[in-house]
């Protein structure tokens, strides 16, 4: 394959996600295309998520909104963890105030068997989307998105959001031929919606196991890792940074590093530096201000922002985020503000 | 003050939390008393909870349940994080399916000045409960209960269960004497709570903190260190074991064992042998098999409850427990066999 367009190939985010310092430490936000910004609430009204998510203008209008607004340094894809099963023909929705609701959780083989296979031509609107996105957006890199094999498996057993996933961990440990063949199907639909997004002109991938933090070290080793590598092996040819990030993954560090990776998303609650000397020299950071401090004022705001950009300095190299997703109730113009200051900050730092 | 009778002194439970070794490791479940024993739901038929935490004859039936059926090595007081605050006068209610519900939230001085002080006659009730329990309990400890004040706090702010406690900490970044007010308060309550337990009987106290897990660590040592340091000194003169605990508190394992405490409780995510290269030498553990994994196949229960006596081994001392309560849908034969192979196998192991 060819290179990427240089102004997109030397871009801050690309460079970072490299293991390239540049002259600024670039950012982007997790759901920064989402219910902070009044024109992302306007766009959705009277349009379900799974709707927006399927409607290529839509999709390239919500994910283009934080780039505009923002200036963030990478645009990441619109969309949901469980949009590719619901283009397969999985019976779901997500429900408002609830999440993804699943008609027939799976419990069998046979429930694993009635899974239709990902096929590139079920997410075609995605992948007209992603091409309209990367002629709007230029040198600005995107980000692909899909969710990882246990994330998604843990909504197909529970039918729905769980706070423990009792049943989804029932399974695992009690019917391994179940598991295997499920987690077979859900890293192949990983990695086939993640190809078909860079094969449409995405720049990078990020893989999102909501839930993983909920897993022993242990657990995660015998009953996650394999899919997942299976699932960065997969997109290892398409030569574009692998990101990787889960909430509470703390003590998983040093196993989600292992599954193949560039980067290594890192949650609020893990100290950049700290997350360094779990995962391996080669391997950048992302992350990792914790979403409620944009609640505070902005002397705040700002030494935590510094905090953050002083521990990720013990990186290879760092991309700002925050430790989880924007939060609904942020005000947008404190994220812009945190844009410039990141941009600006570094510049002056170089001392 | 006179220590305990000597059968009390030289239980496992309370070796253990004094860092002595025994012939087994002695093993209690957070939740214990709770929604998996049919004998509890039947006596909460038509009882609200608070009703339930307030009634001493329903306390102590509901307390002593599990140590009749399960065999555990140490009873812990049925109550509720919120049921002190209540006590004193705090409009609050707890609401099947959501949780506590707060009248009117704090979001000032005088909103902190508005709680009332805690006073040992506000729970007699729970006094006499003890009195109660600690005659019917004779050899087999009550560990005595209290919520920390950053939980407490959480709720007060948020005015119920919050998943991202952004109110909780926009004011704690954001009104600095608000908060320590608020969290002065708070530590007095907790520590006149766990006091007013020691006095009427109680061998143990535990401090649950729910919700610390949500910090990062630089932000748990700024804003709840010190108030928890507090509670923790005013129960000291007391002289029995003082227990730590959080969900999700892997990276403040070092700062909450710092508080003062003879036992550190350990989540699920983090291996006990790991959370023992974070606490002090002179510290033991509690912990921590993922109550999920109550669900699985009899000999995975065994193997991984195997595992978590071999990374106790590596602490002083160990009180194996859950890594979090018992979900309610827990088989309580399943808890009983468990009992029953955490008494067996430390004897065959002691080779």
């Amino acid at each position: 394959m060819t290179g990427p367009p240089s102004a997109l190939a030397e871009s801050a985010f690309l460079r970072a996600a490299r293991g390239l310092r540049g002259p600024h430490v670039p950012v982007w936000f997790m759901r920064q295309a989402g219910r902070s910004l009044p024109e992302y609430r306007a766009m959705r009204t009277g349009v379900a998520m799974l709707e927006a998510c399927s409607r290529p203008e839509l999709i390239v209008e919500i994910t283009m909104q934080p780039v505009r607004r923002l200036g963030v340094d990478a645009a990441i894809l619109f969309s949901d963890i469980v949009l590719p099963l619901k283009a397969m023909g999985v019976d779901l929705d997500i429900v408002p105030g609830v999440g993804p609701v699943i008609a027939t959780p799976i419990e069998d083989l046979a429930g694993v068997a009635r899974i239709p296979d990902f096929t590139a031509e079920s997410v075609g609107f995605v992948s007209e989307a992603v091409r309209g996105l990367t002629a709007e957006l230029k040198g600005t890199p995107l980000i692909g998105f899909a969710g990882a094999p246990y994330t998604l498996a843990s909504y197909l057993i529970e039918g729905g959001p769980s706070k423990d996933h009792a049943k989804t961990k029932a399974l695992m440990y009690g019917a391994p031929d179940v598991w295997d063949g499920l987690m077979q199907r859900l890293a192949a639909t990983a990695a086939g919606f993640l190809t078909a997004q860079v094969r449409a002109g995405a720049s990078a991938v990020q893989l999102f196991d909501s839930w993983a933090g909920g897993l022993s070290p242990a657990d995660y080793r015998d009953y996650v890792l394999p899919y997942t590598t299976r699932v960065f092996a997969e997109v290892a040819p398409l030569e574009v940074p692998r990101i990787h990030f889960g909430v509470a993954t703390g003590e998983l560090l040093a196993d989600m590093a292992a599954a193949g990776v560039e980067v290594m998303g890192v949650d609020w609650r893990v100290p950049l530096d700290r997350a360094v000397q779990r995962i391996r020299p080669a391997q950048a950071v992302q992350g990792n201000l914790d979403p409620a401090v944009l609640f505070a004022p902005w002397d705040v705001v700002q030494q935590k922002a510094v905090d953050v950009i002083a521990a990720g300095k013990r990186a290879r190299s760092h991309i700002f985020n925050l430790g989880h997703g924007v939060l609904p109730a942020t005000d947008p113009d404190v994220l812009a503000r945190l844009v410039d200051f990141i941009h600006s900050h570094e510049v002056a730092a170089a001392e």
